[in-house]
């Protein structure tokens, strides 16, 4: 009989082949996927050549997603990409996606179905860890080591301590899975899930929608977590049964499986949340912000790109305008999102709004394009990072929050809340 | 009585005060419209400031449209497009654009119906002759002089003579306006219409869309022209009045006004043009073009990203996808042609087709973002220039077409025409 172990746990030792692992142990484990995009694809793809194997370990069960600065951004970023795409057509790389067919990493591979429960994933991307809400081990990697699981398959791993995060009870209305998260980094700061797993729980995640749950694994990295893991339920099963055929399996922890750490929220005590610059930890009410005038808004990234997303912002900015001292940028992550928010009329609410609309990318976010501030400017944005200078001149200022907060932010030139817009 | 004159005669010697003009003459002229844009309003500003007063000339004929590096492409970008917004607040700049309601200058100001017949223009940009397909007097300037016309209102003009290309009979179908534009500048040279007004007229030209037009006058300046002038008529009166209610002045050629050289060309001996690397003078028919294979079609810029422009690429990608070797990029000039897109359909038919379409800016015609070239990539572009190095690194190459053979060449992923796509 095994030791009770956390499904972090779980997935780990079943990748390793082992009945049992405990943390701190050194294991080595076969991947299901190795991702890696335009930044970290050139290097990973150097290393491997240094390695000396001809063919990659397994074609199918490599991802390569070019979306930080393309569509190419300069000659520098073209060079980049078109690296990644020789390589991708040279080992007949089944999950390549070229500019038209592509988006935001984390919010792509959910998407199509290329990630699932109980999957152990690395990715030369530190929001891997995305992949977690399907109850998936997923986390983020150097170069290096997503060059040796192109080559393997296989990744070295310490097993980490795991954190139980169990929310209860409602989220108040307008309260979002980004809220959650940045109460949650807000509580524990961005080292207070060092190298552990993050493992969220609680009826207040059991009731929300795949769209938000992918929102707050995405930023179990920002508390410094090694991976964000949530159960599978129906609503991931429903999720995944209607995009990919290939079986998944949910790992369940123990009920007496041992945490470094069990943090009870109530649902009810979150409010809209915005953090500061210039750390995710840096939280404060949406309420307490407003004295904060902006001069963006970015609505879109792996963090908060999803169609829900779009709608949350579309529903605040429907037939209003973007306050004038104010640019809006919305980037829906995904070309299905993009699809989708012009099916559903979002589009529409977006352009009447004088939102300008990019093609996926990850662009403002990292500093990349598509909205890159100049000295001493303010941007809301539904991003992961307001680190210094992230998002433009070192002097700028990054504000993270939820869709609704950003769009409200947008219309009122000044950090709110839906309901301060004045009908 | 005066002597006779040409349209572009008439217009200055109006603007000059005088009751006739002739070519070499230099004259002092009011202006209509004193544009610059992201990259040159910087310089003219600061040149402005060092002129010593207060005001600018006139607050609503002054247009600022940043298009260039924008939604923000970097920290220098970013600053540049700051320094524009700061100048438009501070002067009360009527016609300021900002992200999420701007568009690339050339087809914005048309469409919002700040230029119009008659009008004498000067813009910091080279494209700024486009305007004279609704009849005005319009050409690039440096940021020096546009910043003298934000002070004055007024500018020196030597007298241009005029050429007339007098283009008769009916166009074969498919045959569009960037194709005549083309097929003159392959016949007369890069600087075959130097500091001279071309005028184009005849029965090809009077039965031709404005949008069309809009495109023919966008590269008079590719022929070294000062200027790029279309008589007004029914077609222009009829764009003219749905968008603007200021008043405007109809110039026309006397019968026996005197032409530096009269080009008379039968509209039917001009055939589907591209220009290959590097002149847009180095043209070939499209048809004898097809050994190119391309990395990249660009369907978008002040040449090609009007609705009409966008219904002619969406005509042909119906139901078809881009070629798996080529990232096709979508950029509908304006925020107005965007939202029609939506409107008609066009959005959903370049998605299917895997394109990528960006918000408005002028991107990747300058090698600006949006699709950059690698070494030795190459692209066909509805853009309007194809010099070394200008959409990405020097050993690139820009092929200029219609949106029709552009979007052609994405399918087939060579260059070539719609009729040779396999059904």
């Amino acid at each position: 009989m095994a030791r009770p172990m956390t499904m972090a746990e779980k997935i780990l030792a079943a990748h390793a082949g082992l009945d049992e692992v405990e943390p701190g142990q050194l294991i080595e484990c076969n991947l299901d996927l190795v991702l890696s995009n335009d930044i970290t694809s050139p290097i990973a793809i150097k290393n491997f050549k240094q390695i000396g194997v001809e063919k990659v370990f397994d074609p199918t069960k490599i991802a390569l997603v070019p979306d930080h600065y393309v569509p190419n951004k300069d000659i520098k970023s073209a060079e980049q990409a078109k690296q990644v795409r020789d390589f991708a057509r040279e080992q007949g790389i089944t999950h390549y996606y070229e500019v038209g067919c592509m988006g935001v990493e984390h919010a792509l591979l959910p998407e199509q179905g290329v990630v699932g429960a109980g999957d152990l994933i690395i990715g030369a991307d530190s929001h891997t860890c995305t992949y977690g809400a399907l109850g998936a081990f997923s986390t983020g990697v150097g170069s290096t080591d997503a060059a040796v699981g192109y080559a393997t398959g296989k990744a070295w791993f310490k097993v980490p301590e795991s954190l139980l995060f169990k929310i209860d009870g409602q989220l108040a209305p307008g309260v979002t899975g980004k809220d959650v998260i940045l109460y949650i980094i807000g509580m524990i700061g961005v080292d207070g899930a060092l190298y552990k797993a993050m493992e969220f729980t609680g009826s207040a995640i059991r009731t929300m929608s795949m769209d938000q749950r992918l929102s707050i694994s995405n930023m179990a990295i920002e508390a410094g977590g090694k991976a964000g893991l949530i159960e599978a339920d129906d609503i991931t099963r429903a999720y995944m049964d209607g995009r990919t055929e290939r079986p998944y399996t949910e790992y369940h922890s123990d009920p007496d499986a041992v945490y470094a750490h069990v943090y009870e929220i109530d649902a009810a005590d979150i409010p809209a949340t915005v953090a500061w610059p210039h750390l995710p930890s840096n939280t404060r009410p949406a309420a307490e912000s407003r004295d904060v005038k902006i001069d963006q808004a970015v609505i879109g990234s792996c963090t908060n790109g999803r169609l829900e997303d779009m709608r949350q912002a579309a529903d605040v900015l429907r037939g209003r305008k973007v306050h004038p001292d104010v640019r809006c940028i919305v980037i829906p992550a995904t070309q299905a999102v993009y699809k989708q928010c012009i099916a559903e009329g979002l589009m529409d609410v977006f352009l009447d709004a004088n939102c300008a609309v990019s093609t996926p990318t990850c662009g403002p976010c990292l500093g990349g394009y598509m909205g890159i501030l100049a000295a001493g400017e303010r941007c809301v944005s539904t991003s992961n990072r307001n680190f210094v200078g992230r998002m433009g001149d070192p002097t700028s200022e990054v504000y993270l929050a939820s869709p609704a907060v950003a769009a409200a932010s947008a219309v009122l030139g000044h950090i709110g809340l839906p309901e301060d817009i004045a009908e």
